[in-house]
């Protein structure tokens, strides 16, 4: 049986990560993981006429090179799951719409990658389909504009604040070994987690419940401590939701301190960056991902990841109606395929 | 083996629709499918503070009057797979958390509840679940605040518009037989379609090239012809959809006009109730469907019927921009149990 626990399932035959791609903006090619990423695109409206153009163009560029890098014709890719951060979905629509596949539009916030590798996995799993593809994106000005102050304002970003990632990444998730000796051997789906947190400016505090709420809801599934990981990578969290995640978790006598990783975190470095907490957007896990955590997934250095990207699930409308910045995290549990 | 042609799925095991729930506003409970739905609110605020926490609680509602009358407790609920409107899924995130179930939020525009019924089904027939609960709401106040105007502007809506249905509908889609003899026989997934058309006071000719599309793909899949189905029943295309559907699938020499029905044109009576083109909205195949056509298939009135709700894929950002309203459509196959 496939289903263990209250919120997650174990594969009997765990669906290959068959390849992946990543593509990022002037900013995040400058950042610590800039040698990784496929392609850097050094100007930010990528020669599209505005920022929402440019995400979507961030999206169509990503799948264009997950096919060339795997190899597969479009034809073999029997569903998309994707997303991104714009109201209804518009970098998704007018990404993928040229390629003709079966979509399933997905809306989970930051954690929108998490939530995609999850149903392209159960999908694979169920052999609904040889390949799923698992895509999101953000991007910095896009975001700033539909959940902030349009850039010419330039607003002042308090020290807790995050920045979004320019970038889009998608990846294949196949019954079939491709270039990657990587394998998703279960899934934790998140519920959603409300602290009363209203700081929208402050969103690791409003996502690290969720998060602290599916690891353990993982740990407890699986029956394992959290040294059964070698890493335990949140989504976009940043500098301040990372010491309450700790913490929350410490309260439960759960210990992830020496193996907690951030991809807002890995991505920027603020000394030189100016980017205050950390990176975030459904980009920055889905590019973090691809570019970093599977390189270290495939060679073997790490043999077990958690991987748990982290949504705040919030609007313009809701935070200006003063409502609370509710979280979800959706889990993902990634070996090396020869453990 | 489960996969049917390019774009469909077959249930070897069928899941069936245990319970269903339709809340509906004012105007919906006056339309002609009045006497079918489980609640009418008199109040278009539903005693909240704003259009969007009124539509928070109708989702909400829905759900505590589906459990009721399905008599199960929510912990056997193991996901929800719900999805709205508004930017970043709003009324979903408010509505759902109380719950605590997890949640996969989805975004397919006025296709949500198609997409919905879909993983629902996929879930629950892939042995990951024994119920899963696939919801959608619209509200007529928040989404002209979100697309268009806000009520107080009284702005005019040209006869090619459609209005949106105040309502939540949800479904409990499980492994075992509960209050009704309908089960989920397939899936046929629909794919973005995009014919140029920029009007989003039209958005009946936006999506009803997309809702021709999957109408053609479920029949070239299943390999059968319109009788096949005793309705094929769209979302929200209204009357002048309705026509262009009709005409489109003409031209491929498909003839569904002495089945076709819609659940925009259902909903009200425009000569009566003022609505133009018809009902539009996630909430508006919902509440429709759960309403209306699952009494139906329940009774073998109908015995198989093909619903494919429709969405347009538009944001205000992206209207505004000048970009076309690229339409998508889900297909659902659904039967009377005894078949």
């Amino acid at each position: 049986m496939s289903i263990v626990g209250r919120q997650s399932l174990k594969f009997k035959e765990a669906p290959y990560i068959y390849e992946c791609a990543s593509v990022v903006g002037k900013k995040e090619g400058e950042g610590p993981l800039g040698q990784f990423f496929d392609r850097v695109f050094e100007e930010g409206m990528c020669g599209c006429k505005s920022w929402e153009e440019a995400e979507s163009f961030l999206q169509k560029n990503s799948l264009e090179t997950l096919l060339a890098k795997s190899e597969m014709p479009v034809s073999d890719i029997r569903y998309i799951f994707s997303g991104d951060l714009l109201g209804q979905l518009i970098a998704t629509s007018f990404g993928v719409a040229d390629f003709e596949v079966p979509l399933f539009g997905l809306y989970g916030a930051c954690s929108t990658y998490g939530e995609g590798l999850s149903l392209s996995a159960m999908c694979v799993a169920a052999g609904y389909c040889e390949n799923a593809v698992a895509m999101a994106s953000s991007h910095f000005a896009s975001a700033e504009k539909q959940f902030r102050f349009p850039l010419g304002y330039g607003n002042q970003r308090p020290l807790a604040a995050t920045y979004t990632v320019t970038g889009a990444g998608s990846a294949i998730v196949s019954r079939s070994k491709g270039n990657y000796n990587v394998r998703i051997k279960g899934v934790t789906t998140g519920r959603i987690v409300d602290y009363g947190v209203k700081d929208s400016m402050n969103m690791g505090a409003c996502m690290a419940p969720a998060a602290a709420d599916t690891i353990e809801a993982n740990l407890r599934d699986f029956n394992v401590e959290p040294d059964y990981y070698d890493k335990i990578i949140t989504g976009d969290l940043g500098s301040v939701g990372h010491t309450i995640l700790c913490d929350l978790l410490m309260k439960k006598n759960i210990d992830i301190r020496d193996r907690h990783m951030d991809c807002g975190i890995e991505i920027f470095t603020e000394e030189l960056q100016d980017t205050h907490a950390g990176g975030s957007g459904c980009g920055c896990s889905a590019v973090t991902f691809n570019a970093y955590i599977m390189r270290q997934l495939n060679s073997g250095q790490w043999k077990r990841v958690l991987f748990v990207p982290t949504g705040a699930l919030l609007s313009p409308v809701s935070y200006n109606e003063g409502k609370s910045v509710p979280g979800i995290a959706h889990g993902v549990v990634i070996e090396h395929a020869d453990e």
